[in-house]
């Protein structure tokens, strides 16, 4: 059963790099795609409005472990499901909840079975389990669905990553079984993608890729990076591991990246990225501009009325100078957070257009040399 | 010199409410009109374009203290004064600072030239007076600038009110003999504003009214009221003022108020009105409704899937549910309060069109009665 189409439209010869649309049941999404983050069904400061129309994010993540514990998966399924209750008419994709259970809640109990974890919020005591969390997602009916993993801690030892990695592999197998029976009955909506663990070994990487394979997803993710290596070992281990995936499906390289790394993974052959930073950012006051990254409290900015990013088109800098951004931001008002994260979302996803084209055009190579040489090394914002 | 053109178009013969258009360098004003307020150069949580666009507001208010201690009106005015620096095509009004030098800031010392006060922000000190004012908000650009005016304490004894009273009117005076200096070689876009004060003594609010419609100020102000008086105090002050005032200029009450009393003020012949209510109760999750007000945080409202007012045509009841709204506030996401906010200011904005097309319709005194039975005595949010 297929739930999902994915079309090539273009491949980039010298690296791999793909242009291409992946169809769902909300809609197209040209890819490679950056998708924003939504985490309690919403992306912070941002109306379903600015993203369709301004932005033009065509999917967006949901996180399975919030919604879960607030409001209830049960709610958001009587209002719609996710697309209903956040009045999101796009696609979307929920994370499995595995990466949250290892950041956020304390006291968690690891066995065969599932997780058991305290809720951030009260401390109440919740079981997750590969076929629980694919209910959850069935109930907030998101286009994608992850499968449960367990996400290691870096550094881990060998010894441990493998036997994570096979936990992960085991739940993998379990979630796809569970959700091939829930699908029977459902309309074809609704995809699950397994993740690709085994910390920065990437012998267990292609261990962990060859077992997955054998579930014959329609998208692989690999998980488990941006979790404190060093920024070069993350793109080391996608090397090692995306070849190794169907050439013919996408790739998710989970939780990434700084806007010059964007590239970077697409050269690696990733078709679907996320990451926190230009909406976390934004709420720090850093802009990510094609001069730079922005740090708008700083005294230069007082008085420069110029545009957040000159070469923007987003409303913000269509509209307001940095020297209103700067005042707003020390002012604390609310309406920096929403400006800051409109400008960021259209640059990355600008960012990713510009990509797209680039492929499509057989000028990838260009493009990635001269997102090279803009990098810079310093990163004053974390993930 | 006239600065703005005021053409009444009907008055409700049995009360005197007035529905007239105020003619700004920056467009027409319908009145009666209630203005949202943007105190430090942005209405909380909202962009310019949800202003003008979605809510149709003609008319902002911007606060001379907040703006002349960050980001300092030096800077505003090169940035095209506060329309070009906030991006807000349509007229605005700015107080003088004197009711934030009464509220806000400690040791403050007045004497006959101004007040000496401390800056909450740092603690730096200033000095305001009716001139600097004046020349403060020529910097801002506003279309409406007010006089500096020494807001009395509630309550307050007869003596210590006339004092006060009698200080503003000289400052009243001051101002305008600067402004009329000032606004030779300018072109005639700012109007400046007296206000009436007199604490709660009808006869010092009298004496006020005359001392400054000598004058001849384009608009007269009644200031000194929501300082903590009971409310039917506050109507009867403005129903001892305002016929007072000369009756082809606009009337404005500063400070008011809650929904079913906007009614009240336009039937005492008031035409102008500011608050903080709609957008600060939004922000502590109160949403006024056709049904009363909503405290969204109620448990009765965790799975209502109807919009937060069923009556009202905003994009927040267009497109989302209570329970969505309820989520977004109980997680402390930023959308709340641009969704809230957009709500509450479309719901009074609405409440003046329906009352101006009652007004024009000769049926003001139907529609007085209906928010009369509406209005409910219980207030949970204090301004």
């Amino acid at each position: 059963m297929k739930t999902l189409r994915f079309e090539i439209e273009a491949v980039c010869p010298e690296t791999g790099a793909r242009a291409g649309v992946l169809h769902t049941a909300h809609g197209p999404v040209p890819t490679p795609v950056f998708m924003p983050v939504g985490t309690q069904g919403a992306v912070k400061a941002l109306t379903p409005r600015h993203l369709s129309d301004e932005i033009d994010a065509r999917i967006i993540l949901g996180n399975t472990y919030h919604l879960y514990l607030r409001p209830g998966h049960k709610l958001i399924e009587k209002s719609g499901g996710l697309h209903g209750f956040a009045s999101w008419p796009r696609a979307i994709l929920t994370d499995s909840g595995g990466f949250q259970v290892w950041s956020l809640s304390r006291l968690r109990k690891l066995n065969e079975d599932g997780v058991v974890f305290r809720s951030h919020l009260d401390g109440s005591s919740h079981l997750f389990t590969p076929e629980s969390t694919v209910d959850v997602q069935f109930a907030l009916g998101s286009d994608i669905m992850m499968t449960l993993d367990e996400c290691t801690s870096y550094p881990v030892e060998e010894r441990a990553a493998r036997s994570s990695m096979e936990l992960t592999v085991r739940w993998a197998r379990r979630a796809f079984r569970h959700y091939r029976e829930g699908m029977k009955g459902r309309p074809p909506r609704h995809a699950l993608f397994p993740i690709v663990q085994g910390s920065m070994f990437a012998g267990l990487r292609r261990e962990c890729a060859a077992a997955l394979i054998e579930l014959d997803a329609e998208c692989y993710a690999i998980g488990g990076l941006s979790v404190g290596e060093p920024r070069p070992l993350s793109l080391e281990m996608t090397a090692a591991t995306a070849p190794l995936l169907p050439a013919d499906r996408p790739r998710y390289v989970m939780g990434v990246g700084q806007p010059a790394e964007l590239a970077e993974y697409a050269a690696r052959g990733v078709d679907m990225m996320d990451c926190v930073l230009p909406s976390r950012g934004a709420r720090h006051g850093c802009l990510f501009t094609h001069e730079g990254k922005l740090v708008i409290k700083q005294n230069r900015f007082r008085e420069d009325l110029l545009p957040a990013d000159p070469a923007c088109r987003c409303y913000t800098c269509r509209t307001f100078s940095r020297a209103y951004l700067r005042h707003l931001f020390m002012s604390g008002e609310l309406l920096f957070h929403t400006l800051a994260t409109l400008h960021n979302l259209t640059y990355y996803l600008d960012i990713m257009k510009r990509m797209r084209e680039a492929i499509l055009l057989g000028k990838f190579p260009e493009f990635w040399k001269a997102t090279r040489a803009f990098a810079s090394p310093a990163d004053p914002i974390s993930e």
